[in-house]
């Protein structure tokens, strides 16, 4: 038997999610956040989605922007994610503070970060209010990878990197590369 | 250095993603299909988000329904996740087939699916197209979970589930418990 909850005051039962740094740079000011719920949208075109809550200090820099980079963490940057993601740009230069290495994008003005084993460049499509948090659509322009963590095909080489998973309420894990498999329908 | 792409014709270097089955009932009709493109909208209200390609028999099935369930299947369900993610309701039963075990839900008409470490029972909120998906939002009415699965917090148990992650191009791979941990920026 399963248990049934009706009442969702957490409602996280959907972790673990790959954790970003999502953020731009706008008149002098770059922020950065990290960022447990995105998701693909599209294949063609290549559009990738975040989720900001309008409290959070990247939400002005992004919408003011109209660009973002999402930048993926290995579990060795966990500290990083924790710090990204529990202290806030209202309160501190969170690039300076944490010593974030920022490099230049090829297409748009905002920096990715170089501590990320894969980056997306993004030109904001749209601004979606969902209940609390608001979308941010990002048409993909470029994506910059550490060489080895992606096969030709563009699929994660897990025996390279261990990408950084999310749990909720500041629990981590990464994957079990041995558990690698291919697998059809017959 | 940095591979830099701006053609990006195999878009999928965001994985992993847990898998998910999602589908619905209507008139006498059932179906469900595997789905990596899911994301938390919202925590209050509680709503979640899954992309469907408009090609999806399951498009036309929660369209009409108005109504979803989103089911995750842990690693050992892998085979269940390329059938349900490779053949389509156009061509088959699936549910027969497969001989998928449904559930009722306790609100919606639509089952929930047996197999799964925990389900979410969605009312249709709201449907918008990205590109070549569309993302379906549902507001969240109850929670299914296995017992033990998820602490009180509702914070899973790596221990006890092993969530099943999609890498793109039918590899699968899952978590490595041991690597749990709890990390605080200072």
């Amino acid at each position: 038997m399963k248990n049934i909850r009706t009442q969702l005051k957490r409602f996280q039962y959907f972790y673990p999610y790959t954790v970003a740094l999502v953020g731009a740079s706008v008149g002098g000011q770059v922020n950065f956040m990290s960022c447990a719920w995105h998701t693909a949208l599209s294949f063609d075109p290549p559009l990738f989605g975040v989720l900001v809550s309008r409290k959070r200090f990247s939400h002005g820099i992004i919408s003011k922007a109209r660009e973002f980079t999402v930048n993926f963490l290995s579990f060795e940057r966990v500290k990083l994610s924790a710090q990204m993601g529990r202290k806030s740009g209202h309160d501190l230069d969170k690039v300076k503070e944490f010593k974030l290495r920022l490099a230049r994008s090829k297409v748009i003005q905002s920096p990715i970060v170089e501590e990320a084993y894969v980056s997306f460049e993004c030109r904001l499509a749209e601004v979606r209010a969902y209940g609390d948090h608001d979308l941010f659509v990002g048409e993909v322009l470029a994506v910059h990878e550490e060489p080895g963590c992606f096969n030709a095909e563009g699929i994660l080489n897990p025996g390279k990197v261990r990408p950084l998973l999310y749990l909720g309420s500041d629990f981590y894990l990464t994957v079990d590369q041995d558990t690698l498999k291919h697998v059809l329908p017959d």
